[in-house]
């Protein structure tokens, strides 16, 4: 690979988009980062649910913008189809799109819209499918006009010199925008202060070292990667000013779920007398979810953690423990940024996500 | 590679001994394992710098040994050598092993208590060459009778069912003996206790899932590997009752330089109230070094963090953090396990490793 070229213009990369023919979903293939940068054109069901599944696009907010357009994409050629198969045909390609990951909330969310749209749409096939698409287009420019509306909740929160630490993957990759937790960053840098950001790199995926760092970099913000046990020593040592990371389902008592690592970063960051704080749009919020402990931590492969391509990692027969996420009691958090207002606890979130005062 | 064949009668490897002929130091090279098993006969002051540079042998306890008879194996063959020549050879083959590695103090303790003997041996050469041949051995013998006595010191620390997380290797891997802190949970589990362990993977060396968990399956003892971001996670879900670590130095007043990770480890055991130790023996204490504060760091290279076989993962030109250790301060230590006795705080260490009263 050759060097990240940075853009000293400070523009993150668009992850998710439609392709240039309109037919097809087109994604950044995060799989092949930071080593090749490859744009992938998803235009079947398969396409999407591969994608998804494999993390090619991943990230909350990204998932449920391509679920969306690839129902949308998936849906559009069948327009010929008896009625009664393109109605079964839209019912289970939403479920298996609906079904590909079950602990990010949006992409249940996205899907369930995309559905309750086509309720109203006029009955042909034809009309469904204009239905679907102008849904998907919505949802996709939503989603990018919420991140720009993160980013401003959260600029104040990262004055010139900030110091932050970040975990995981909350920026432009994991939106169709300019990300959640790196939202603010973006826009802070833009307005002229100096940002140092800090990743950890966030094992088994490395979403933090491949991905945070290759999109800062690009967009020519000093980062520094450190591995996921370095992160409460910089704290230690005075290093760190304050952390945001996003988030994958955040429950109506203000507990997060996010990548794992995350929980272990908000423990050290309150050892440490430093603010936690989450960045999540108001579609990441799961208001019938009462609490952390009702929420499904998705179970991932031992392979990802006990095999690299040089062979095992971990012998073989020897148990691995790798759940994709953990869970952060809200008393860790010090503001959840969404695009509506910056909350801090106590929170209370009620179905359609309004705030209840407490 | 083939699964670990479990020895029932849980004995530990042997890290550290005399080849088969006395005329090297037969080592086990850590480098390759889980993959692969493979024992080293080190007969140079080049094998064994470089060993203990690159990690092949690695551990406080284990590369003191290793450097001691190291320095025996390396001189024995030069007798005929002009005595003034010998002399220089010697003074300048143990400042190379020596300067090795910068924070373990066993290797700079164990390389000084050489010369000190040899300053008291008859002035021929083969004197000196004996000389240096029986004080490696005593440091040998030391090392294996000071792991067994942790183990002991320890063992009232894990009663049955107890469910132990450690960090990085500290076990019979980085000792010349049972280890230091799996030399309790060796001695638990041979007295009938069951002990479940877990592990974190400790990056970027992966010491844990490569070395711990070896060890540990090997002598059938149940182990199971997580990420270092992980660790928090499972103490939170209460699945966790104790932590127990090695130390690379320990300051006087109790402060422990060991694998980074550790003080992570120690922060998240002190927000969830569980016992934190650290396991080490009397030449590990550096009662010269006040605190923690003036314990030299190694900072390691980029590439242990930013390559894989496979690649880059982390973007080039992006910084990286890496340091080989972090300091935990002695309050958040519930214990040091030590060959001479269990201390608890307020610690004060003072020359010779005796402790003072409060």
């Amino acid at each position: 690979m050759t060097a990240v070229a940075a853009r000293p213009t400070h523009v993150p990369p668009i992850a998710v988009q439609w392709s240039s023919d309109g037919d097809g979903v087109r994604i950044i293939d995060q799989r092949l980062l930071p080593g090749e940068y490859v744009e992938r054109d998803l235009r079947t069901v398969d396409d999407v649910c591969d994608a998804i599944a494999t993390l090619a696009v991943r990230g909350a907010p990204a998932i449920g913008v391509a679920g969306a357009m690839g129902l949308a994409v998936a849906m559009a050629p069948l327009a010929s189809l008896p009625h009664d198969r393109f109605a079964a045909t839209l019912r289970s390609t939403a479920h298996r799109i609906r079904e590909t990951r079950p602990t990010a909330v949006n992409l249940v969310w996205a899907v369930d819209r995309m559905l309750a749209q086509t309720a109203h749409a006029a009955g042909d096939n034809r009309g469904t499918i204009d239905a679907l698409r102008t849904e998907a287009q919505a949802i996709l420019d939503e989603d990018r006009a919420m991140c720009q509306r993160i980013g401003e909740n959260g600029l104040p929160l990262f004055p010139d010199g900030s110091r932050v630490l970040t975990h995981c993957n909350a920026g432009a990759l994991a939106t169709a925008g300019i990300g959640t937790a790196l939202a603010p960053l973006y826009l802070a840098v833009q307005a002229g202060r100096r940002i140092d950001v800090f990743v950890s790199e966030t094992r088994p995926l490395l979403q933090g070292s491949r991905l945070t760092a290759w999109e800062l970099a690009r967009a020519g913000i000093p980062v520094t990667v450190l591995t996921d046990g370095m992160a409460a020593g910089l704290m230690g040592a005075g290093r760190i000013d304050c952390c945001i990371v996003g988030a994958d389902r955040i429950a109506a008592n203000g507990d997060v779920a996010n990548k794992i690592g995350t929980y272990s970063v908000a423990v050290a960051a309150r050892h440490h007398g430093l603010p936690m704080y989450v960045a999540a749009p108001t579609s990441t919020f799961d208001p019938r979810t009462p609490t952390g402990a009702e929420i499904v931590i998705e179970q991932r492969s031992r392979d990802e953690v006990a095999r690299s391509s040089l062979g095992a990692t971990v012998p073989d027969g020897v148990s691995v423990h790798n759940p994709a996420f953990d869970v952060t009691p809200a008393n860790l958090i010090s503001a959840i940024v969404s695009d509506r207002a910056v909350f801090r606890a106590p929170y209370a979130f009620e179905t359609g996500n309004r705030r209840t005062a407490p």
